[in-house]
């Protein structure tokens, strides 16, 4: 009987699980987990502080008891500190202090990622937060009924939904970010700015350009200094990004990169010792789909996709991991933003020869009541092939993101996209779909 | 300089002109419309009558101040009575008699197509309605004030939205089928019965494998007969298809075909007579996405693809059309329905060797208070490309259907398509995408 041991149950190891699961109905599956929560949802903690998720333990993804249907060992709790490759052997240490070893035939390491924390004076005081955990939601969420005024630190997507769901909640809210425009790598500037605009009118502040430099305060937060400004508040969530876990595996001499730290995988999603697989914010994808290099990602969709994969070829499967395009999307007030592939600033950074055409356009006919206005922006190889897109609107620019995702994943061009078969009702959709509209304008930029 | 004329102003008309405009800035574009009315969305009149759009005028797609803009002569109320394809020369008549013949270099012909009736005792009655022009939709939207007992003959979109629409109004409304099936050749029976469900719920009757027979009443509708029953009523609104204007081309001897009646093109959208194309509801596509064959569409958005290449290349352009998938979508109350590519039925009809998978899948987080539950099913060969899908659900149907209608043009498998780079932010998306879940399904079959 093959034994299958999990390292993390995060969304990639529970997937991984799942699928090691349905892949061999008799394996022995264990999952190691040194928190005291199974997989949860992270991306949904900032909208649970808003109030729209009623509950921090309703973003268990799977309850206690999927586990012990699917016959998975859940062991939470309980670090793993130790592998064998050689001996195929994990050392575990549950909180309590007992020690155990695990033998296993194939092991997967879900082991994750931590929040960068920012080496400035400070740093320590208490309401200085992050959100990467159910207990750093409760925190949040618990501070923010006495502490109205709040700094963010950083504008990514983890940044600008915090900043959101605090002003939603009657904040003053503050988002500080070191380089010159928001969700940089996500959106261009123009497109970045039309959504800092949107958040700016519903009474969120930035400070763009802007190192955090020091909080201030004595024995509890009292103010910020940022790129040479001081500002006071109450509270600080920093939303600066994560650094993949990486020591277990570097410790027990598994191939891993220094810059970005991450463990290295093959198409597989198996490291460079045979049997060991590793899948979500710890690895680095092996090729992304526009630009032929490895790529992090850290993304949950992704994880997920890449744990399906560990998954299944941890339980004797044999199945393989695409090129990735990081498509992912947020909504911050009543503004979805979608992205997919390469933004131009993007491409630019890596030599690409590209073009693109964006344009404010309406999803549904002029005669309709409702109004469905959506930016648009394609990114298109000289030759015509779409390499990236982004879509901010009221909705359905996540949707639209994954129509570029299928075109990008196939190579299709603008031509084609521009002639591509709607689904037209006026109540649901315009004839003229925007995308295809856009198509037509980078056309008309190629030619 | 380039003399262009177009008969017909409907959407593919309007189209043909403004893309024509666009590719040649001095040419002298006339467009021939025998209505009153410049082109308007006909898919937007059971809307209309359901009080969703205010009023019937505001369906013009463009106010005439759009083609005075763009120079474009608007001849309305005006009919072309013969083509001297010769002579390059076209008669017309406007409706106070007046006669005259317009040169043409280029021809498009958009001459759309009619409502079929249907030869049964009764048809002449007042109250006997069909909904294809803006006098239609206002017949209709005033009788249905007075008279509350409605039968809709036919049961693909136009019949259900209309039926769905007078519902709406307050009236008793029986739809009438020939078929086993509401929405054949669109959706599969289990999903077509799903949304027939939905809509007796709401209180609609269907009346399946009835043919109707007879249309009763003295001076007025006062019952109809069908399948053998009888059934009392007051209006009856026929909505069994349409079919192709193709007389015109047929006496100037342009090349048509009689089963189905229409004008056969290449994909340059040209008839057999250089110089002379058309586009829209007139014309039979050159082929279809998966079976290499003619394709009828008559669907609004094909009509609007077709009139722009054909109107490009009249005025000098080179640009093909590509092959045809179908897409299309509905609303009906609450529930939103969308289908592109094949059916199973459809593909089995064609000796297609394919296997499909359906579920219904949750397009959104189990914590999130919001549900949007949506039926799924994909069609595929067995070497697993996608050749069709369909969605119900009570949004974001139509999109999803865009992204299977990229992935059927492009040749996307259903291993493609479980893998694709999907959007999720859980107040929009979950992490799985229920079309990937759908595609997985899928892929189980096919092993």
């Amino acid at each position: 009987m093959r034994k299958i041991v999990i390292i993390g149950c995060n969304a990639a190891g529970m997937t991984s699980a799942g699928y090691s699961r349905k892949t061999d109905r008799t394996a022995e599956i264990t999952v190691v987990e040194r928190g005291k929560y199974p997989a949860y949802s992270r991306c949904g903690l900032p909208y649970v502080i808003e109030g729209v998720i009623p509950n921090l333990e309703d973003l268990l993804i799977s309850p206690v008891e999927w586990y012990r249907m699917n016959k998975i060992n859940l062991m939470l709790e309980t670090t793993a500190t130790e592998i064998d490759t050689s001996e195929k052997t994990v050392k575990i240490t549950h909180k309590e202090g007992e020690e155990r070893t695990l033998d296993y035939d194939s092991l997967v390491l879900c082991t994750g990622a931590e929040p960068v924390t920012i080496p400035v004076p400070g740093k320590n005081l208490p309401q200085v937060y992050q959100l990467r955990t159910i207990e750093d939601g409760r925190r949040v969420f618990e501070t923010a009924k006495e502490r109205k005024s709040v700094a963010v630190i950083g504008a990514r997507f983890v940044g600008i939904e915090t900043a959101a769901a605090l002003r939603h909640r009657g904040c003053e809210v503050t988002v500080v970010e070191m380089l010159p425009q928001i969700l940089d790598g996500i959106l261009d500037p123009e497109f970045a700015s039309e959504v800092q605009k949107s958040m700016e009118e519903r009474g969120v502040k930035f400070l763009l350009n802007s190192a955090l430099e020091e909080i201030k305060g004595d024995g509890h937060v009292e103010a910020v200094v940022a790129g040479g400004h001081e500002f006071s508040c109450e509270m600080v969530v920093t939303a600066v990004g994560v650094r993949a876990n990486i020591g277990l595996a570097e410790r027990a001499g598994i191939g891993v990169s220094k810059r970005p730290p991450a463990i290295k995988v093959n198409e597989k999603m198996e490291t460079d010792v045979k049997g060991v697989y590793a899948a979500g914010d710890c690895v680095i994808c092996p090729t992304h789909a526009v630009v032929p290099q490895p790529w992090m990602s850290q993304l949950g969709t992704v994880a997920v996709r890449q744990a399906k994969i560990a998954g299944i070829n941890a339980a004797g499967g044999n199945t393989k991991f695409p090129a990735v395009l990081g498509a992912c999307a947020s909504k911050v007030f009543d503004v979805e933003i979608a992205s997919t592939g390469l933004t131009e600033t993007c491409a630019r950074r890596f030599n690409l020869d590209c073009i693109s055409a964006g344009a404010k356009l309406p999803a549904r006919p002029h005669y309709l009541p409702e109004k469905v206005p959506l930016r648009v922006k394609l990114v298109a190889r000289r030759d015509g092939r779409l390499i990236g897109g982004q879509i901010v609107g009221i909705k359905e620019a996540g949707l639209r993101a994954e129509i570029i995702s299928a075109a990008i994943a196939k190579g299709m061009t603008a031509d084609e996209l521009s002639m591509l078969d709607n689904c037209y009702c006026p109540v649901i959709a315009d004839a003229n779909e925007p995308l295809s509209t856009a198509a037509e304008l980078l056309l008309r930029k190629l030619r």
